[in-house]
Order: structure tokens, then sequence, then C-alpha cells
């Protein structure tokens, strides 16, 4: 039996134990943005250290002053190409709780669909390739190349040590091709590749006034609201027609090639898909960009949180002494994080009134990607889906951020593969996030197959 | 010894017991906002009516559909005036907690201040009338008027069920004169009388748009904010100049008379005063009005509280389901709380765009107040806190509102006087609330004072 058969036997004969030890993995509440949960991150770096030393993989937990990352590396195939393997486990917050049907850190299986934190996002997706592995090493005794793993512990906070791991590591991690699984499929049963992600630059504003909160009868009309300068701010960040309105903003932006929008346009998927995903019914953006330009390829603005005075029950009159704001902006070629952030900072100093103060946290930052079409891997991996799924590939973009693929694809000089088994109902950083369990299992496969496309390849 | 001074030498012999019995009732957490502390609003309402009973007056608790009044008399004193006095030992939520020095349900004397949740609003007011009543009849054996007693729960947000008081007590509740303890003298050691109080209006909005909180990098740019609407929404409730916007808000407005201007031009208190107190460094307020009118008798409107998406530490880049805001407008003669409420509400309609749902709730409301400088019982007071406090009086107006106050004027047809022992640095409805000890001692003297001017009184 050829190793491709074998492992494919082995993966079809041991899909109860994958998803026992996914489960186990997702018990464990890795939330990297929340202090408390440190210890939990690093249980769970220790538990995938520990997964791959069992399957023949060398393996270690690399500190940083954060959240460490897990590094190993399987490298008996000789002559043949290196994989480098990326996915975090670390996880979003869980907040809020009481929208769970069942307990975030309870995994729960249900109608196919094995519901929980972190199930899609992302150690769902770090399982399949750690079990495709298996499927090879356990059963058929050796992969056809050589694979290198990444674990990140950080990326739900914006990889803020994830550059110290890359410049110690580097010539350990070195490869020929990266392959990332923190994407989704164009939808069910439909696998799609991705080559372009979209940046990122997260910032909280905190607008003060008053030194402590006040009565709003005793003072309110003579004395400045936070919370009011904070609205007025925000409200002027975006235009009537969607667009962003921080001088500067689109500068950097590339702008879209007609032969790319064709691509776009051609999508085989209707827009529908993905607001019922979302559960709304009206697609709303800036104005003269298709859908998919609006959700890929333009950069946005979200208000992500807002927090000021009294949020309990009923009525408390109070002018608050603080009022804050959660921003998230996702960014396209060629927009630097660092320069928006500074743009933004910029204007709403510009805007502010005297009597507050301002302040402007940068809570993280990714650059945005894109990756040539024509690289032979993109081809291996299209081939490799299409067994897997028994369905044709598109070539997408996503809306959202991997700081790691631009740091990774920098430091290391190497094409990135972004190959995802997400969808765009599995409710990703939100509450009853889940992974559909028909997907884990081709998913394991497709990487099966994609280990034995890469080995015919001549790399570079 | 006159009963005058009798009470007097009581007053000054019992203050130790005075500040016990005050610190025993602030240890009950009579927070009526929050559903939970019913048990403990109750609990407070039946202390009280056993403290009026204990000292000769007839008592008993009013329920209500929500949390319940205290009604008691002491009806002894033939043929002279009956004075009603209203006070409320509901407490104001005491969060947020980690700003609190002490716990805001332990009182804690320190510097001759008694810190805790109600010390000043309004459970302090509340015992020196108690003390003053409990000086005549445990001192001197009878007060020198008729005094009827009404202490409510539910002041601290809105009096919702006062109007049902008011109309099954409305005979019990008869008086020639009401006294309201519940507004602020002008600074330390200088007594003021209140003519006049601003109205109330606080309101709701929550904005929903997608069903559950959603990836911003999936959906961002094809998928509407709510708090992005909420933001645009509240930034258009307020001109550049500190004006309203909404359509028709100032109609209603009585403009001030020159004359009203000059007794408020007048006002011998430097507004930094009350700046320092709000921590603030600049007044800031509608263009074309002095400080005091601005606090006073000009109409405003404030953000409390704003609520959305994430709000906990480090970055969550979500789309959220939904964002509101609690508002509350202080309202002057005439506008009316309920027109002005459908007014904000038709105005944040016709604004809201399509692709939200939009809700509005009206959380409590208050008619705005003015007494006529003119009725004798202003002198009589006037007199009782020169004597208690060895002070000038001022005649002041207050921006905060007591729904009381018109409720009970409109019902019972009675002129009501406002004669309060607060300070604007006391942090109501703020941590570290605070009485000073020295200005309750002397409240308690004053209204002893006071029902003896009372008494001498021919009223229509």
């Amino acid at each position: 039996m050829s190793l491709l058969d074998a492992a494919l036997a082995y993966a079809r004969a041991h899909e109860r134990e994958a998803l026992d030890e996914l489960i186990t993995c997702l018990k464990l509440p890795s939330v990297s943005a929340q202090p408390r949960h440190a210890h939990d991150v690093a249980m769970c770096a220790a538990m995938l250290k520990n997964a791959l030393r069992s399957r023949g993989f060398t393996a270690e937990v690399i500190p940083t002053t954060g959240h460490p990352s897990v590094v190993g590396e399987w490298l008996q195939a000789t002559g043949k190409p290196t994989v480098l393997i990326y996915a975090h486990y670390d996880v979003q917050p869980p907040e809020p709780l009481e929208e769970w049907h069942s307990p975030p850190f309870e995994p729960t299986v249900r109608e196919g669909k094995l519901f929980g934190r972190g199930s899609i996002d992302d150690k769902g997706q770090l399982f399949v390739h750690l079990k495709a592995c298996e499927a090879y090493l356990t059963g058929a005794g050796a992969l056809p190349v050589n694979v290198k793993v990444l674990f990140e512990g950080e990326e739900e906070i914006g990889s803020p040590h994830l550059g110290d791991v890359l410049a110690s590591q580097r010539d350990r991690l070195r490869a020929d091709v990266v392959v990332v699984s923190d994407t989704p499929m164009l939808e069910r049963g439909k696998p799609a590749i991705c080559y372009g992600l979209r940046g990122l630059c997260c910032l909280e504003i905190e607008v003060s006034g008053p030194s402590h909160d006040v009565h709003s009868g005793q003072f309110g009309g003579a004395v400045i609201n936070p919370a009011t300068v904070l609205v007025k701010l925000l409200a002027q960040l975006k235009d009537a027609k969607g667009r962003v309105t921080i001088p500067g903003f689109y500068a950097q932006v590339v702008p879209l090639t007609p032969a790319e929008r064709q691509v776009l346009a051609k999508i085989p998927l209707n827009p529908q898909v993905f607001l019922q995903a979302a559960g709304v019914t009206e697609e709303r953006g800036e104005e003269g960009h298709t859908f998919f330009e609006r959700i890929w390829a333009r950069p946005t603005l979200d208000i992500n949180g807002l927090s000021s005075g009294y949020q309990g029950e009923g009525a408390k009159t109070i002018i608050p002494a603080t009022a804050s704001a959660k921003l998230s902006m996702r960014l396209v070629p060629n927009q630097d994080p660092g320069t928006i952030a500074s743009l933004t900072e910029r204007y709403l100093k510009q805007l502010c009134p005297s009597g507050v103060r301002m302040t402007v946290k940068h809570l993280g930052e990714g650059k945005p990607f894109l990756t040539p079409l024509t690289h032979p891997a993109m081809r291996a991996a299209e081939r490799a889906l299409k067994q897997g799924f028994g369905s044709e590939v598109s070539f997408i973009r996503e809306g959202g951020s991997i700081p790691f693929v631009t740091a990774i694809s920098e430091t290391l000089q190497v094409p990135c593969l972004l190959v995802g088994f997400g969808l765009p109902d599995e409710n990703a950083h939100a509450p009853n996030e889940y992974l559909d369990l028909d997907h884990f299992h081709r998913g394991i496969r497709s990487m099966i197959h994609l280990y034995h496309e890469m080995a015919q390849l001549t790399l570079p």
C-alpha cells in the first residue's frame, strides 16, 4: 500500500479518536486576551507539544514575554520539500456567556456540529493538520514531505510576540512553502483557497471629563459630558456613503484592477448566504463597490465596543467620568497599520474639543497580504482539496486578518498557502461557534492529499 | 422651659444616638433600580415605620406594585398648622464599586464626614426630620405643629407609583405646607431655600443589527454596525452651541425674565466651586447663558451610559449585535416630560436608517417645578435656617429633579418648601457619597426652629 493510501485508511478508521482529542483540547479556555486565562494558554501549549512528540515530531514550547508558541518538526523525507504548517491555539473571549446554548468550554456535538469556543477558529483547523500528520506517521510510518509546525498562542490579540519567535527561530522554521489553515471555505462542501487577507489596526479611544461620575441634575448643562464628546468623534469617522473620513486613510490603497474586479464578480456564491449568516436582511457598505469587494478587498472601520457610565437596569442620572470605544479597521494592500493608527490618532486629536482628555491606545495590528495565484503550490492545493471534497475549488480573498501571514512571508521569504475549512455561519468570534464534523474529516483527508501532492513538486 | 428650648437641648444631648441610628439605616442597600435589592427596600420601609411609631407617630407601610412608601402622622397640636414632610429612603445603585474608598453599605466616619450610599441623598436628610421630631416628642413631650410624613421608596427611579400613593392617601396627607429635604445648600455653612427644580425625562435607546456579534473581518464593510448607527444618532441630538436639536424641544420653555436673570446673577457663589466638585477645569454649556442659568434654569440632555459589544481587556474584532444608550433630559417650566419623550422618539425614528431595529424605552420622568417666593412659609424657613446655621439664607433653584414635588403640589394643592442640607461635592449618585456631620446636626436644630416658626404662622 502506498503512503497515501495507508494514511487515508488510517484517517477513516480513526475519526472518533480525532474528534475526542480535539474535544479535550477545546476544554482548555486558552483566551489570550484575558490575563486570568494565561495559565490555560500555557497548559494548551504543553498539551500540543506532547501531542506532536507522541507522533514522532521533535517539539518544544517557545516562551515569549506574552503567551508561548509551539514549534516542532519531522524532517526525515530527505530531498523532499519542507512544508511549514501554521495554526493558532488561542481563542477569542467567550462573552456574552448567556447567549451560548451550551457552555463555550464544554464542547458539545449536536447534529453533526461540534459547538465550543475555538472549535473552528482555530483549534479545529490545527487538529486537521495534526491528524493528517498522525495518519502518515502512525498509519503509514512516514510523511512524504518534511513538515514543520508553528502553533501560535497570541493570534486573537494581534500576534504581538510572533515577530520575536520568528526572529529567534528563523533558521529552524525555514521551509519551501507555508500552509495556513485559518480561512473559510466558500460554503458547505465547496473548498476554497484564499489568496488575499485584509490587514488590521485595532485602537481603543478613551475620553475623560469629570474626575468621577457626577449628578446630571446638579451639573448637567455646565459640565462637559465625555460620552457626548465620544459619540461626536466616532460619528465623524465615516460619511454617509460608507467611506472612512480619516484624512489619508485611502492614500496607500492599491486600486482594484478591472481583471480582479471580474474575478470577484464571478464568485459562485450569493451574498445572501453571508447576510443570513450575520442575521441581517440588507447589505450596507461603501458606495460604488460590490459585496465581495466590500468584505474582501476594501478597507473598513467598525466600532467593536462602547462603554460609558451606567449600564445596569433602570436609570442612573449621571454625567459619566469616562467614555471609551474599541475600533477595528480592516486594511488592504498597501495600507500600513502603523500609519493608519497615526492618521487616526491625529484626526481624533484634531476633532477633540478642549475640556476633556483623550487617549488612543493601540490594541494590535496586522499587515494586509496577497499571494501570487501562479505559484505551483496553489495548483497542488487545488488538486488536494478536489480529492478531499469531491468538488471544484475556488480562489477567493478573505476579509479577516492573520498578522502571522505577512510576518512569516516577510521574515522567511516564502509563499503562503491559505487553505481553511471554516464556514461563514460558524460563529467565529461570536457565541455558539461550531465546527462542521464532515468538513473536519474531509479536511484531514485533503491535507493527506496535500502532503502527497507537495512531495511531487519541484520547488525553486 | 419652652417646647423649643427643650427640643434644642435634647438634640444637643443626643447627637451620638442620632448618628448611630442613621448608620443602621444606611447599612440597608435599599437600591430601588435593582430588583435584587427589593427585599432591602422593604426592610428599610419597615425600619422607618417602627422608628416613627417608637416616637409617638402613627405610621404604616403603604404597599404599591413597586416599592412601598411609609406614611405617618402626629396630629395633637390642635388648631395649629399641619406640615407634611417628604423624604425618600431608596438610594442610587452603588456602582462602580471599585471606586469607593470604604464599602458603600458599610457607613464610615472620616474627618467629620459620614461616607456611604444614601448618606446625603436622601437618608441623612430624612433623619434630620426624624430627629427633629424626636427632639420635640421625646425631649419636650409634644410638637408645636401637626406633622405628617411621607417617606418614598422609588425616588431614584422616577417615582413611578407615587401617584398611586398620593391618590389613595390624599385625605390622610392633606397639609398646609410641604417640607422637602432633598436639595443642596449653597456651600459649606451657607443655607439655602430652593424655589425651583428641573424636570426629568429618562430614555433608553437600543439599536439592533446583526442577530449576534459577528466577525468584523468576515463581515466588516457589508453589514450595518448598530454601534455606528447609535453614535451617529446621539451625535445629532446636540449642536455645536450646546443646544438640543430635537425639533420642538424648546417650544414650551418659559423664557427667563430679566428680573430672574438678575436674581441668578447675584448668587454669592463662584461657579469654580461647582466645577471643582465635578473635577473639571472648564465650564461648558449652552451659548448665551450664565453658569447658574445653565445648571438651574435651562433644559439639558446628557448621555448617562453607553453599552455595546466587547468591553473587556484587549481587542475583540466584532460587529456588535446591539448598541444602547441611556439619556437623561433635564426640563424647565413648562416642558412636559411625556411630550419631550415623544418628540425625542419621533426625531430618532426620523434619523434612524433602515437595516437596524431601534427601540426607545421610557425609564422615568418628572415635571419641572417652581414655588412662589412670596409664600409666608418661605420667610419662616429663612428665619429657622438663620438660627440653625448662624448665616444668611439664599434663595436658589436646583438642577436636579424631585418628581414628587410637582406630583404632591398638584395633587394636594399646597406649596412646597425645599429646604435641604446637601453640598455640591458630596458625591450624590457617585462613589464616595458623604454627609457632613456638622450640617447634619445643624439641620436637626434648624428643623426644630422651623416647626416652632410654622406654629406662629396663620396660613390661608
